[in-house]
């Protein structure tokens, strides 16, 4: 349309979930409809831009040297930590209430054929946890797929020296699922995982 | 999660087309997965604030008084005018090809119920489109519902006293659309701007 609306759909195109049409909705109401939103937006994404960083100890957000999860000193110093791929796994997490130890964020998973290894991934502040002694269990939360099965075995070829039971999070039918729509691959880990009565 | 984090969060929410997940997604991507877009779309929201403004005489946007298809000598001349709802309808009808003239945004329609009267709408400076004499004829290619018929009846009480040929764009079936699948209201349109064949 114009350089800078052409400049600012391209800036928007790069958000998660945006497409070309999506952009230029959200350029035009930027601009035309809504302008009041435009200097909101700025204001917003500077200030955590300046704000917000990675937790030094597990990688979650936060906005000093170590995030609300790590300083509630009920959660870390309770031995558990489950690892996660990003951080929007650990507000999964944090919204179902089922959790209540610490965490990790590795920023991703092993993946060779993307280019991902272990270098890319928070791997050493993790090991640093595990030195100290203050981790006696770690669950990891990472995908049901090839990759994060791989992070797994690597995790747990990486944490042999150290005296932590490692478990990965269980695999089955998930909450009102049935088994006549459930794909074979959910089935076949749902056999795998079947737990005694007796 | 952090403060600046659910400030970002919240004006990202104000986007058009995204929700809680799809905000906290981008606000993750943002400032820890892909820190570097983050600067640039500050940058390219800036500048777009700072340089992109309605034209003067049909309400595109534009980097200078009037918008690039007002200063086309061969469109602006051509004394036709697509009037539409919002600038995205104009980027529409542009894609399209199918039209060569000037355009007039309305940014809106009449709609009592929402409180949108005609003071609300961009008619002065299409009233003064009429009075100079440039225009010829009108196209009216506003939505196809209650209030872009609203908005119609009122542009041609509007116009009335000016000697301008006003048209309205046509209804009836989609390209590519069957009988078979068409709504009820579609048929009807279909039926009542029918073309005889002889």
């Amino acid at each position: 349309m114009t350089p800078s609306f052409d400049a600012l759909q391209k800036q928007l195109k790069r958000l998660p979930g945006v497409g070309f049409r999506s952009a230029e909705r959200m350029a035009i109401q930027l601009l035309l409809e809504k302008p009041e939103t435009c200097q909101a937006l700025i204001d917003a994404l500077s200030y955590a831009q300046e704000n917000v960083s990675s937790c030094e100890n597990c990688g979650n957000l936060c906005e000093s040297g170590e995030c609300s999860i790590c300083q509630d000193s009920n959660r870390s110093q309770s031995g558990l930590v489950c690892v996660v791929e990003h951080v929007s796994d650990l507000l999964s997490l944090e919204k179902s209430g089922a959790y209540n130890g610490s965490y990790h964020v590795l920023h991703g998973k092993l993946s060779p054929i993307n280019g991902v290894g272990p270098s890319a991934l928070n791997f050493d502040s993790l090991l640093k946890r595990a030195k100290s002694g203050e981790v006696s269990e770690m669950i990891l939360a990472l995908p049901n797929d090839i990759e994060g099965e791989a992070t797994c075995h690597y995790l747990i070829d990486l944490l042999e020296p150290y005296e932590i039971s490692i478990s990965r999070i269980g695999f089955g039918l998930p909450s009102g699922g049935s088994v006549l729509y459930a794909d074979a691959v959910t089935l076949r880990s749902a056999l795998e995982a079947r737990q005694n009565f007796k």
